[in-house]
């Protein structure tokens, strides 16, 4: 089998506006579909798929990026390869302006799989990575939302608000013509999170993972909620050891999110066969994808 | 089933000299065996055992930590309790005394579970744990152990030398008289690593995971290869969905660290059913145990 599959997601949760996040995914999963009809591999793939949604201002990642309780933006991304189950990620980083390719760098050129805070800034630098002013990654939509969700908190502070962009964190997953996987997730966070606060995106095994023998992995939702169910590569063994597809695992998955933790998000699957799932807990995901010609964008 | 279990392990590798940690590790697993057999809490019970290994300099984790690129001790643990999946977990921190500590407020007082750099700090000052000078951490032996890796590394840039203490993590996993379970890892991280790196001992799922539906577990060894598995989560997957008991999923667990990555290192685990084992890839491993009355030492 030499066809190719590629997903990609803008978060889960309730958008304000669903329909507007249609158009920019629908061109985002065009161009990584146009990169693996190339013969590209699924590690370019998401790679290029993550960098085109950290620079598109209505996704939670990279530009665009919600505001810690600082009002500071703060970035984490992973990215992990099927075949050698090679990974790298970053985390805390400020003013890389696309942290999936320094989570790649990471992978690529250190000794190393995780990098936090300056290190990893310092590393960035040291290969040559794009930085940006912190003007650059500021939009007036998020310093209203981290208005609004200081005001919740202050209102109930132990309850986990729906924020509108909130889980807007993006990922891609991706399976090329030879067979290999690959998976990418990056993110700012979540609106209000307290200093030095790392969610799922950055962990490998809770919002990444790949591994050719089962699937690519890429998650979005409260962070917290995926480190504890460590969910990534749950979904993973449930494909290479439970004999599960795409969309038998993603379904699996979710379950065990809501029994266990009671979670909130959801994830992207694409599996060795090519089969791609999603499946959330929210009530609604923003998805697109590719197998073969066949290109869909949903948007809930 | 009203008994209890408990084990330690002050990391993997080839230690020097063995022989030279056994007596420790018997005072902190009897120290341990006491607060459970009083009936103290899983969680209490890691926590105080996790505690005494930091504070004893023979070992990698709080005082006697190894040494990063820089000449500096960064700091990483993690904990997580089994009956409702809540865990803690803080990276990269400087001058925290007993970073277990630190990791046990991020669970029971923050929003969230993951804190890292400056942020993880300042939230320990705010709910008052003890901090201490750079001097406190450091020891002799480590600054000469930093030289000879970065020796090392001139000799042979891609090489993860055995480092007579580089493996030291300490980790502690326990199941209560009522049947809860508890898993807890703290860490220096390994020599001459580079500014920002984090392993898999802060990360839950990679170094640390605890559910009493299945077990609890702590891994010791190149945090790379745990963090590009997931051992934790993978080997409590084995035991809540393959019918393994700790000794099976423990060495099923190694089987695929060794497959998988030819990974270096070892887990140890108390299963639901209070089953202690532990495995390892490495020549040796330092571990402890306590199942009710009966007490053994294995440094190797």
């Amino acid at each position: 089998m030499n066809g190719f599959s590629l997903m990609i997601h803008g978060g889960a949760g309730v958008g304000s506006d669903p329909s507007k996040y249609a158009p920019s995914l629908r061109l985002i999963i065009e161009a990584g579909a146009r990169l693996l009809e190339r013969g590209a591999s699924a590690l370019d793939a998401v790679t290029h798929c993550v960098v085109l949604l950290e620079d598109n201002p209505l996704f939670n990642a990279g530009r665009g990026s919600v505001l810690n309780v600082d009002g500071e933006v703060r970035l984490d991304a992973s990215i992990m390869e099927g075949r050698r189950l090679r990974a790298g990620a970053v985390a805390g980083v400020r003013g890389v302006k696309n942290p999936v390719l320094l989570a790649c760098a990471v992978m690529e050129k250190s000794r190393h799989v995780f990098l936090i805070g300056d290190g990893a800034e310092g590393f960035g630098r040291e290969h040559g990575l794009a930085f940006a002013e912190d003007a650059y990654f500021l939009t007036e939509a998020r310093l209203m939302e981290l208005e609004k969700a200081k005001e919740q908190r202050r209102a109930a502070p132990d309850a986990w608000k729906d924020q509108s962009g909130g889980f807007g964190t993006v990922g891609a997953v991706a399976r090329d013509r030879l067979g290999n996987l690959a998976a990418a997730t990056s993110t700012g966070g979540v609106s209000d999170q307290a200093r030095g606060r790392v969610g799922d995106s950055p962990v490998i095994g809770a919002g990444t993972y790949a591994d050719n023998a089962s699937c690519a992995v890429s998650c979005t939702g409260v962070g917290e909620h995926f480190l504890r169910t460590a969910l990534a590569r749950t979904a993973a063994l449930f494909v290479e050891y439970h004999g599960m597809g795409a969309v038998a695992a993603a379904q699996a998955a979710k379950q065990l999110l809501i029994e266990k933790v009671q979670g909130l998000g959801g994830l992207i699957i694409v599996d060795r066969n090519g089969e791609c799932a999603y499946a959330h807990s929210t009530p609604g995901m923003r998805v697109a994808w590719a197998r073969n010609g066949d290109i869909r964008v949903e948007a809930t």
